[in-house]
């Protein structure tokens, strides 16, 4: 009653703190490990499954086309089967998919950029905490 | 060999395939459920520890003790525990957090706005798996 009132009005915006909420659920795909990589690798160019299995690395087979079967059911990744003789499959992303892997990749490239100062950080922290002696 | 150098070389940048790479954990702390939350709220202002907890709702008091000692050691928040009684600790986004917090912010803002077309996506992707009968 009150209460959730109360907590609407000074959530931040935007709202994303419930495990149900489906924006929370869009964020996870963008930012789950091989979500990021395929949106990454797709806004250079579109790729072959195995091209994008082999770019990506460890990948297994299953968890890469899950996460594109993932990326094309939100509107992201375009899947295009040619009907050509050996069958042929090309994965590239949507307008909304680059929208969406630009982001990711600002983020992922920050992560890059700023990760000696994150180190630091950690080396500062656990000192102050290590025992004195 | 050399097929590793080979990866390397087709593989965006940045680089960020491995569960043991470094920026991913980073990646992961700043777009983890309840790091997203307190990024954002602290955009904001400082907040105490148990206005945070308000604020962002549903957290348990594990999970957010947890999740501001994480941000603490990446070097994004600041925890400042003030020598009066009771005791109080204000927490606050340091220079780096802020960075973080506005790239979260932007990816959550993001998320929001392209929400109605992403589930527009899904129920068409849905519609066309559909059997036909």
């Amino acid at each position: 009653m009150g209460v959730s009132a109360d907590q609407d009005r000074t959530l931040p915006r935007p709202y994303v703190d419930d495990a149900m909420c489906p924006q929370r659920l869009v964020l996870e795909h963008v930012t789950s490990r091989w979500g990021v990589l395929v949106l990454i690798a797709l806004l250079e160019r579109s790729y072959r499954f195995s091209e994008l299995r082999r770019a990506i690395g460890v990948v297994t087979e299953k968890m890469l086309a899950q996460t594109l079967q993932t990326l094309e059911r939100d509107g992201f990744v375009h899947r295009d089967a040619k009907p050509v003789i050996p069958p042929r499959v090309d994965y590239s992303l949507t307008a909304l998919g680059e929208e969406a892997a630009r982001q990711v990749w600002e983020l992922a490239r920050w992560t890059e950029r700023r990760l000696p100062a994150v180190e630091a950080a950690r080396a500062e922290y656990d000192a102050r905490r290590a025992p004195l002696d």
